[in-house]
């Protein structure tokens, strides 16, 4: 006897990256932002004391939510603050989306999503991306014919490290019935030059909803804090309705909130992880390893088929040798690793590893 | 134009107690321990890195499964964590209950429950309680009539602190068609004499879902851990599918398996409640305002209507003394004020400003 529900019994949870504990192993698995948050963030948890945590702590984060919204040059109606991007993604299927109904992705992507919708009873639309990882050009008619009620897209993209201009984004959420869900877990990582920047689109646009994180950007993918920037109509039934009541705790409320304080410290490490992408695109070239054009804090890299046995063989080699990178298993992903930047030290380890391979 | 599904649309959301954020508020309307937690399990705070918090948690806080295991002397198998009770509530109600579909609950109860419900598109099967809060004899047809797949029992009850034996559990369980969940959140302050323990039915009754917390009995609100005990079938399609990937952070994690590691501390606040527990029973009881039989933190107190002007009455005059109770402007509740047992002083304090008004 079980006491699920079909569509629970019948679905496959969510498999995260390993999480090796050995602190040699060279972990570029997961992106995780390489570099620990500064001294001033971490000291937040000296403060702490048991009368604090006795007691409930503020239901909605609102100093949190303040020091977001001067982040963003938004309101504070603007945010809604969650357990790690991952709630937000549950909040949005939760409250837009009818079980039974669809939401919309474009593979290759986030693959908790369609986990999300099954455990929902939420169909879902896999749209391909084109072969250099852009959206396709008929996107919005698909997602129309679809009948989508949520779309959700990575941007930067993962795994692929793609950006999609806003522009793009904008003429996608006009064109599609339902909201539009922009995933930026790691837009930290875009190079300012680009001038990309989507919360514009919260004013005029009251579909959009966009993905924050403090994991990767800010270090802290230990604390499990996020947050969703959106027109006040949007977030207000998930900060009032659909959220659980008190969906984060005290103490990630004071670092998150310290984080974004600090966040000129956060900054100088997206700038040093550009630095060292750059330099990992240009090496593994070089070894005839050809890289998306990311701008995450990783690169998805295709391997020759001559080189070290192919993408999965060396995965394993590298494991082996106690070098941890991400191979998917899926359908136009067979040959190719997503590779975390890490230090240089980290990099220049793994990037010695595939010169002894090579030969 | 909304985007919400018209369910959520049509819902109310959760009025959470009232959170003052005044030191010189005598705070008894939500029920948190008065004690803060012991040093050494806020001291765990200070051990926590950078680097730790760099890093993803462990997914399935495997560390604080196992001493929560031998804590209950269960297997790990057995043990959900989450972020708080309330989410194994969602989880429970997403796992085991279709949208549309009906829970149960024996009425008055916590008042998150139909909030709860109502996201998730299910019907709400309100049974009330006997006049003196047990449970109705015909409680299992009634529930089995309604075809409810989960019924919701919390044990001591909220807002009454009355207590439901084993014995009677385990006919409910038995006789019911879907999950019994049972919500003991105050568990922990049942008198040991009352040999009250319903772990012992999980292993023969698969049914059977218990939730804990540390919130109240750990002095931990402000934290967001809990966890729920049951047969391992009946924790794995939680654990595994419909649990975001990683619902609780690592410094949660850290703290909440210190606590139960110094449980006896714990201990001797539950203890210290009980006996402030009596006096405030006897103490009340002299003013002529009668407490049910209450084995929670808290009593729940009938108010003469000539006493101060009833019970919503006495409850704004206390609020504007700085003494914050719970009144629920509910059916059978009108009349009734719900005090937490507080500190010996606390609870001096408002005997105190009951004898002026009193007079």
């Amino acid at each position: 006897m079980t006491y699920e529900r079909e569509n629970i019994a019948n679905m496959h949870g969510y498999i995260p990256g390993e999480q090796p504990d050995s602190p040699d192993i060279i972990k570029l698995n997961t992106n995780e932002n390489p570099y620990s948050a500064p001294d001033p963030v971490i000291e937040t948890l000296r403060h702490i004391t048991g009368e604090m945590l006795r007691k409930y702590p503020p239901p909605t984060a609102n100093d949190f939510r303040q020091v977001a919204a001067q982040t963003h040059e938004v309101a504070s109606d603007n945010i809604i603050p969650t357990n790690a991007g991952d709630e937000l993604l549950r909040l949005a299927i939760t409250t837009f989306v009818e079980p039974g109904a669809t939401i919309a992705v474009a593979e290759p992507s986030y693959s908790l999503y369609p986990v999300l919708a099954a455990a929902h009873g939420a169909g879902v639309l896999e749209i391909q991306r084109n072969d250099d990882w852009s959206l396709p050009r008929n996107l919005a008619q698909q997602i129309s014919d679809g009948g989508a009620q949520l779309t959700l897209i990575v941007n930067p993209n993962a795994p692929t490290g793609t950006l999609t201009s806003v522009a793009d984004l904008k003429e996608l959420a006009e064109a599609i019935p339902g909201v539009l869900l922009i995933d930026e877990a790691y837009v930290d990582f875009v190079d300012p030059d680009q001038g990309y920047d989507a919360i514009q689109l919260i004013g005029d646009h009251p579909n959009v909803l966009i993905l924050r994180t403090l994991s990767k950007g800010y270090s802290l993918a230990g604390l499990r804090f996020g947050y969703g920037i959106g027109h006040a109509d949007l977030i207000s039934p998930m900060l009032t309705k659909t959220r659980d009541s008190y969906n984060t705790d005290l103490v990630s409320q004071k670092i998150a909130t310290a984080a974004l304080t600090h966040r000129p410290f956060a900054q100088k490490t997206w700038e040093a992880v550009r630095q060292e992408r750059d330099r990992m695109v240009r090496e593994l070239h070089a070894f005839g390893i050809l890289t998306t054009d990311s701008h995450a804090n990783f690169v998805l890299a295709t391997i020759p088929g001559d080189f070290a046995g192919g993408a999965a063989n060396l995965y394993q080699t590298l494991k082996q040798r106690g070098i941890f990178v991400r191979y998917f298993d899926l359908d136009r992903l067979g040959d190719k690793l997503r590779i975390t930047i890490g230090t240089p030290d980290q990099n220049t380890a793994l990037l010695n590893a595939l010169k002894e391979l090579a030969t």
